[in-house]
């Protein structure tokens, strides 16, 4: 029997796309449900039920519920991805969990929190998000330059955690021009097979 | 031949003590190696040559060299654990992932910001900071209400992860009073064998 596979999604949330991006990538159908965040959806029952932190994407896969754009990337792999998505040997695997950090954090808080302030009007610290901004886009930067993804020679969720608000950035008005090694990175990744932009809906059941 | 083994730490950074915590808890020997960070030498050579990002803790194990709390944990584990400090299935990875995920955002941006205002007079919004503690911790409360760790029967990564910034939520006046089963999780990680609190030096070689 197959299993019903349900993603609850907001359009406009890079988290979002983090997760439609990887199940496209990996060839897994699901059905995309648009939580209403403009309205407050996401703070109000049932879908507190689902994430009571009350934040988008949720996947539901067959018996298991599951928050976090990170968590979820994890998951999929682990379940449905060749092992070179998620290489599990002691390094590799911390290297792995470094970036999903950053993505967390430094992204989270650098160029995503940049382009929450100029797309959705946060009240926020405009000029502490562009500081994180061009501190992660200059790390970056220089990892890029010695090498091809993030972690070893193939992608792996790490890329995939990391593209969206990344990709994002210039909505926040974070100048890409002094990072070319990170451009060139974001069109290695968007040349994968599966891939697919933000703003087109992924494939649905 | 025995591996060196070394650790850049700030004896007052909770993301320090949370790597000290779990090498002591698997009896792993190192070196400590303080940092001035007052002095700013984590933001000068040699130290960014350790981690381009400027920030402690840093592991040296060997050929090794990885930056980040959370990654150091996800490593140690992997390399010198018991296997239940880190399952490998799809949904307790993914669980644990999203636990780490939660350190590096909500935590690290929540009691731990909430810390960084008042014992280091970080020029960061202590507002924002406190409200984010306050849905963190109401969502500990939750999930501590329902089980004993956060992943699963028996610690995890996950909780060495999330313990130092909890505990130390005090002292960034974080009234813990409403959510008496996050201190009982507390009181049982520090409950654990090898467990050592913050402001005694962990074991050293």
């Amino acid at each position: 029997m197959p299993q019903v596979r349900r993603l609850f999604t907001f359009k406009l949330s890079g988290n979002s796309y983090k997760v439609r991006l990887f199940l496209s990538m990996l060839g897994l159908d699901f059905e995309a449900i648009e939580v209403d965040m403009r309205g407050g959806e996401h703070k109000r029952p049932p879908f507190l039920a689902l994430n009571p932190l009350g934040q988008v994407p949720v996947l539901v896969d067959g018996e298991v519920t599951l928050a976090d754009s990170q968590a979820i990337l994890v998951y999929l792999a682990r379940r449905y991805a060749e092992a070179s998505w998620l290489p599990l040997d002691p390094l590799p695997l911390a290297q792995i969990a470094r970036w999903l950090s950053i993505a967390s954090n430094e992204i989270q808080h650098g160029p995503a929190t940049a382009r929450l302030i100029t797309v959705f009007g946060a009240k926020l610290d405009a000029a502490l998000a562009m500081k994180r901004s061009v501190a992660i886009l200059t790390y970056m930067q220089s990892h890029l330059t010695q090498q091809q993804w993030l972690v070893g020679e193939r992608p792996t969720v790490a890329d995939v955690a990391c593209y969206p608000y990344i990709a994002l950035a210039p909505e926040g008005h974070v100048d890409m021009q002094p990072y070319p090694q990170v451009s060139l990175w974001l069109a290695r990744l968007a040349a994968l097979p599966g891939f697919v932009p933000m703003y087109v809906p992924a494939t649905t059941a």
